[in-house]
């Protein structure tokens, strides 16, 4: 009777002594079950709370009768939106530990491969874009499920989620107009989206939390590569690095903890086996490595799952273009020489092609071979990534040699074979142990973010401190893709440890 | 293609180097709109937003085409929420102007008449809940299309809301839960709601506006009442003010711009008719004013639409009973004296009763009379209020004849006849003069925060320095209160101006 205060006041002056927050604030739906909580917990309660990086004020999420269940079960998200597969990652929130993970396609994907595709279906009807942030998100949404009951973690205990991706899958997730990331002069509507609740894109956990998207810089760098630069430590690093996402656009970063440059090279879907005839992604089935005898052009296939072969993933792509190359089967146009002494070189519907297995070895029972179409998509795509790489330091002076270190991001380029990468010329040639193959940096990145405040905000600043270089506006970008799009390339002397090895050697 | 920065990033820039605005932010709608808006103007836009009072940041709500329309369509609304009648005022932002006003019955009224029944009934399940905020925002929309359609203003353009109300409407509107309003210690789950969106609300304008809810002090304190003494101009005045709202709780301040106090009486509805045998409002039938002969007790009645009366409204009430006090029919404790001589001093199913209009002379063609537990309803209701403005008195030492003016708000407060309110003992006795009428004062402070910052500030500092006393927890209230159930009161020397002047005079 002699302590007037109303429940809010009395909450906030609690958070107040107990802890020292001085800037609190809650939503409707807080402030809505507060009165019956408190009083239910005879005034013990347990509050969640997200504390906002930039001006510190705390953010309520969820308040509960104190109890060991109610301190100990708090849970975050951290998640990585990628054009082909999404991944999920649930952390304790108070040890940090990553208690699950899971990995799924997205569901987009049958609604295009490649952002462009998912940008032109998404900007034909608002039904198409409803329909896209949907499968996105009914892909999170199993995924959260699935680390749920593994874990046996009730999703209502999750209170904070961080998203990376590129900026297509961030706009396509929340429903935000993508159709000037595909027009020129590539202009996404926002890189770094405001915060939200989890009730905003009904991800299903507790419709509080609070969801917070990593910044991007530009159409065709997102999240996913601040996320990345972070999590490879080459924005604090003496040396200078060369950070690199093979994936359908390829996105390079180079710097030090001086500088930031980065880049979309538009290399295209080529090395996930798009454009590519029996291109496939990494699954059962997918050739992933090929040895050619240099004498008979036999090829030796490495197959997931060590089955008979359905087609070639990314890996297997430059395994066959490099050692086709290094035993003289292509010359240094790509073309495949049909003077060969092999039965496996042949003329086919789409020109010259090598057969890399015959109908009676194959699982769907037709020969599976490469053609020369296909080289030329993917001799493009690795011109446009070196490219990349050229014009990045060119821009700031800084000769591509002189690089220290390459950081190679992204689930597929765990798979790459370094020496045969070099061989046809997708990466610069330096000593293999300079190359450090980090996996998806995107969710580690955000997984950082999720158990650190500070690294929250670093990610902020990296993505301020990077200049980014529109490659279709910079006109040495064509002339340095011309000059890639020859193997290795056409100035052998960035590549001195190339040498051809096989038996047509000019 | 040289100026890669984002949408967003660049209308914040805009608004930076343009107005000075350098903390911004805006919600996922009107990112979604932003692109489109932008390119379709040729990025020559208009933009509103609403300024935060307390930390500068400039939240965006609406993006338009740059037009003449876009410049001038800018629209509020202030909003009193009264137990009884919901007030709102349409203002025209850009001059201040009120274009248009109006009032309606709240359609909570269907499910109890005052605070208390309306909490019970809200507290039984959720549907109620949800159907009492129903109610009360179908009154609300109700008005607003009522002074859109007057004044050819689009909804649409409405921006920003103040709403201001007692605790109860206030919690009844946001659905958060009123139970502990009614049960002691009467704590309120908060009086600062935090601000919404319309949508939130099911407004039916903007759905991106901003409602903000004025603060209250306690349960039975509310936003109306620091609207009131904002209007009032108390809180910044030399003189010494008590200020009262004359309704169901009958709220008091109590100060000067150095100190605040405030309770409220918990007055009852009497003086709103109920609990009144022939009690009513404020409209046509209602007998507002009486003149009684001393000579014969004839009555002249005052009937609002000079037509036959029905019943008797709050005025008419505090009229009955000092007339019949002053010409000795009813005695200092407020019983009618049946040896009055007169037919219209009756016994009847109730005690003692006056008849005012016998049956050929009324609408319903009954008697309509007042009788002995009416006026014991409403001697306690106006113990109530005087015990209040004594409590306080006390409270800080000051004595009460030392108050320099009286303010009394309220829309009822129109209609009282000063003199009869202080024969009744109902209001101090003071010179005339002191009094004045402010009419609906929590509107008007909505209004005043509404098209001013630094009002809307200053309110919150009213909020914070008002001292608020809890009758029911105070010891002296109960005395006073007893003090009070005398006609004018116990103590004489309290009103000197009342003297009886009837046949009957003592």
């Amino acid at each position: 009777m002699d302590d007037q205060i109303d429940d809010w006041s009395r909450l906030k002056h609690a958070l107040r002594k107990q802890a020292g927050y001085d800037n609190v604030k809650a939503n409707l739906s807080f402030i809505r079950n507060l009165g019956q909580v408190l009083r239910e917990s005879n005034w013990n309660v347990n509050v969640v709370g997200d504390l906002n990086q930039s001006d510190g004020q705390l953010e309520l999420i969820s308040i509960k009768k104190n109890s060991i269940e109610a301190k100990t079960n708090v849970y975050g998200l951290s998640i990585d939106i990628g054009t082909t597969t999404v991944s999920v990652w649930l952390v304790d929130l108070r040890t940090g530990e990553v208690v699950s993970q899971a990995v799924e396609y997205n569901q987009q994907i049958k609604r295009g491969e490649d952002v462009i595709s998912r940008i032109i279906y998404a900007s034909k009807t608002e039904e198409n874009t409803e329909e896209l942030a949907e499968l996105v998100i009914g892909t999170i949404n199993e995924l959260i499920e699935r680390v749920c009951v593994r874990s046996k973690v009730d999703s209502d205990n999750i209170f904070k989620v961080i998203i990376s991706g590129n900026t297509t899958m961030m706009h396509l997730l929340l429903k935000i107009p993508a159709k000037s990331i595909r027009l020129t002069p590539f202009i996404p509507a926002i890189n770094q989206p405001p915060k939200l609740k989890a009730s905003d894109i009904q991800l299903d956990i507790n419709p509080q939390a609070i969801i917070d998207c990593l910044p991007g810089v530009a159409s065709y760098v997102g999240a996913d590569i601040t996320a990345g630069v972070y999590s490879s430590g080459l924005y604090k690093s003496e040396k200078t690095t060369l950070f690199i996402d093979v994936g359908t656009n390829g996105e390079i970063a180079l710097g030090s903890k001086d500088w930031l440059i980065t880049c979309a090279c538009s290399a295209g879907p080529a090395f996930e086996g798009a454009g590519v005839q029996y291109g496939m992604r990494a699954t059962e089935g997918a050739i992933e490595e090929v040895w050619i005898n240099p004498s008979d052009f036999y090829p030796e296939l490495g197959v997931i799952g060590k089955t008979k072969p359905i087609g070639i993933c990314g890996s297997g792509l430059i395994s066959i273009i490099a050692e086709m190359f290094m035993t003289g089967l292509l010359d240094k146009s790509g073309s495949i020489k049909l003077d060969a002494n092999s039965d496996r070189v042949r003329e086919g519907d789409h020109g010259a092609e090598y057969v890399l297995a015959w109908a009676n070895e194959t699982k769907n029972g037709e020969d599976l071979y490469i053609t020369n179409v296909d080289i030329g998509n993917l001799i493009r795509a690795k011109a446009a990534i070196y490219a990349g790489f050229t014009v990045l330091a060119d821009n700031v002076g800084f000769p591509l040699e002189m690089v220290d270190e390459i950081h190679i991001g992204g689930s597929f380029g765990k798979y790459i074979n370094v020496e045969k990468a070099i061989q046809i010329g997708l990466m610069p040639d330096m000593d293999y142990e300079n190359f450090k193959f980090l996996g998806n940096t995107s969710v580690r990145g955000s997984y950082y973010s999720l158990i650190d405040m500070k690294v929250r905000s670093e990610i902020d600043k990296i993505a301020s401190k990077m200049t980014y270089i529109e490659l279709s506006a910079d006109n040495s970008f064509f002339e340095a893709f011309t000059s890639a799009l020859f193997l290795p390339h056409t100035d052998l002397s960035k590549f001195p440890s190339v040498k051809q090895i096989g038996i047509n050697q000019e």
